[in-house]
């Protein structure tokens, strides 16, 4: 009965029962959201829901990027959420193998907002949505994602309908009638990658989750067990019913175990990234080779050698460790350029780098070696699993988030969330 | 490339293609859909939808069931699909194995409304919409329905996608945009059978349909062949790509086809109760016994002995006789209630009646044969596959709708569907 067993934790879990580091990092994904989400704002897919939902105008319930309009919840979820995820740099959680913020903070924030609620419920509810969407992750397992779902939008969608009801009060009945009726609604396939459909998936998490909830408020009579019952969602989307998906619930946050990008580009290359930050930047002229040693897997997916658009260096071993070791931010968006691949020096520094393949390495690590024109060598190496403080990570969030939206913004972005204002002046800050 | 072939019949499909009895076979379709969604307008899931509708506000774009008031057509679509299939009265494509007017109407019309186009447009294409729904129903096969997805929420989505791709003018690549956009968010599960999550599938199949159509309109670019691919909707969604769903694409119409309910009770009866309306009605009090015959899977989904409520009725091959015998009208609503089956004249009928299952008969067929008390035998039968003309088709329509929302409303209703009036026209005759 994962329905029953999640209902009582999203309905019941008292907020001092969360640990006061998980509530920092819960601050910094929600940062982390904001500042994706702001710098997304001019994204076509951004624009056209924008757009689309001010068409329709309506009570001005929540704020969305990009808009001093405020619109009807239900619609300011879907834009957020698509928004968000336009340049796909949130956050991941890798066994739930999607991107749990973009699916649950545009859906708590709308539904925060359209109630008066303070910033402290806000996130408390966020933290609980996050953590039930990645528990249902886990629950539909590996077979649900490999067959073609998109968690972020599937499961995504019961992490927003339980913080939906979670801030509106509901108790464990009516929160188990919201992923009942929730699991009518969740979608996304991945057959959209690629395209503004994969944001728009995340869109469409938030938004079936604020619906549900509404829905249920008035009284909506579901199967309250849709999830899990026979041709209910898990069996008629490839789940797998993972037995211990809920093991430790309310006690332990997989939620703590979140990854943050900080490069703008494919992570199959952050742990190369990672690796060349450790080390003293030799000057470019100073550099005879570069070698750099990566999982298999990657090879396909990030290792374009000459690429000439702004689009292709984010999936290029090359260009990125030319990048970085010339002293460009890997973070910052405006980074990847055409005219950046057409750069001579950068060029000629690329042409140093060589990439190679080897199963002795996990997805997560890459190894690399330098060799100096006078002879020496430097090595490196990064697994993106190695453990970061929260303190670093604070501060690596904080840089990030200036590079893509100002140190003005981000000082006052990051002073409401750590000292929660109501969720009302939170949605006031992502206009324009 | 079923999307491709889809798309171009209907962006390219002449209005003037259409044969004269399609055509009117649909104005009826729409005339029973219409008279569906009233009667069902005070339905709990039709109070709920609409409720969070209106309190969301909005642009007048389009009519809802039971409100003056009119609302944006995203969400107008969602209500009155609810509210149309509320009372499951609606028509039926046994191909298909779902409810195409309940998810193409609604979305068809509320994107006429807020256009500003004429009926004979918004006839076009819902026929358009609707074949599009059965086609993919088809196309997706058996499987997919006994997997647990419910046809009318996800094929019928395509179908509400491709009438609104229509009457926005779109040309092939722009509807194979939006067929290709509605794949990420169709959806529907059959576990919501029995509670109010069935007609909100509905409601769902309406409002993604127009969401698409909205989307691509302003741009948005998705994965046109989302139905299709690897990790598309159909190889997702146990999809069997049936082979020769599109035969005929064009030149025929597996919409002509479609069932009408003409009895507010499960199909299971139908075939009985038309066998009944064959013959003279003898007295109640000159029957010895009346024996049915059926198929026998129906003898676990409606063959309730002695119903005490409006809602057993619905489902007892004993009640439903003695009320057609005793002239109480099979298709009124309000003809099934407790009291009725507390009425001492129809519970001695009823006891009369005796059922018994064969394996003779289809599913679409059923026998009886009553006694009289002076010996004389009256038998009849009835296969619900049997041709029925347009005229009698008709005639029995209206006599549905009149027994639904009264002889004027239908009166005014069929005036304006039969001589098209304005898509705003029609709307407007939805409200109280």
């Amino acid at each position: 009965m994962i329905t029953e067993t999640l209902a009582s934790f999203v309905a019941d879990t008292p907020a001092v029962a969360i640990p006061a580091g998980t509530a920092h990092m819960l601050r910094l994904s929600m940062l982390d959201w904001v500042a994706c989400g702001m710098a997304g704002r001019d994204e076509p897919v951004a624009c056209i829901t924008r757009d689309m939902a001010l068409s329709e105008g309506g009570a001005a319930q929540a704020h969305v990027f990009g808009s001093a309009t405020a619109m009807p919840a239900r619609a300011a979820a879907l834009v957020n959420g698509a928004t968000s995820h336009a340049l796909d740099y949130d956050d991941t959680h890798f066994a739930h193998i999607g991107h749990p913020s973009v699916a649950v903070f545009p859906a708590a924030l709308a539904v925060a907002e359209a109630e008066g609620l303070d910033g402290a419920a806000l996130q408390v509810a966020a933290l609980i949505g996050i953590e039930t969407s990645i528990r249902v992750g886990v629950w539909l397992g590996r077979d649900h994602y490999q067959t073609g779902f998109h968690q972020t939008g599937t499961a995504g969608a019961f992490g927003a309908a339980a913080a939906c009801a979670r801030l509106l009060g509901f108790d464990a009945a009516q929160t188990m009638a919201t992923l009942g009726l929730v699991a009518t609604r969740a979608s996304g396939l991945k057959s959209q990658f690629g395209t503004m459909g994969k944001p728009y998936n995340a869109g469409l998490a938030a938004t079936n989750g604020v619906e549900a909830a509404a829905l249920v408020q008035r009284g909506f009579v579901p199967n309250p067990l849709a999830l899990e019952v026979a041709q209910g969602f898990g069996p008629t989307h490839a789940g797998q019913a993972q037995a211990t998906a809920l093991d430790g619930l309310g006690d332990s946050w997989l939620f703590d175990t979140i990854s943050h990008k900080f490069h703008a580009c494919c992570h199959g290359l952050h742990a190369t990234l990672e690796a060349l930050a450790t080390i003293n930047r030799p000057a470019p002229d100073e550099i005879a080779r570069i070698d750099i040693t990566t999982h298999p897997r990657w090879m396909t997916v990030c290792n374009q050698p000459d690429p000439s658009t702004g689009l292709g260096a984010k999936f290029s071993y090359r260009m990125v460790t030319a990048m970085a070791l010339s002293g460009h931010s890997t973070a910052a968006l405006d980074s990847y350029s055409d005219a950046l691949c057409a750069n001579p020096a950068l060029v000629a520094l690329r042409e140093k780098v060589s990439v190679t393949a080897s199963e002795t390495l996990t997805e997560t690590q890459a190894a690399l070696g330098i060799t100096l024109t006078n002879g020496q060598t430097v090595s490196a190496q990064h697994d993106l699993n190695a453990p970061i403080t929260l303190d670093d990570r604070e501060a690596r969030l904080l840089s990030k988030a200036e590079a893509l939206i100002g140190a003005d913004r981000t000082r006052a972005l990051w002073q409401a969330i750590k000292t929660p204002v109501a969720a009302r002046d939170v949605g006031q800050l992502l206009g324009p």
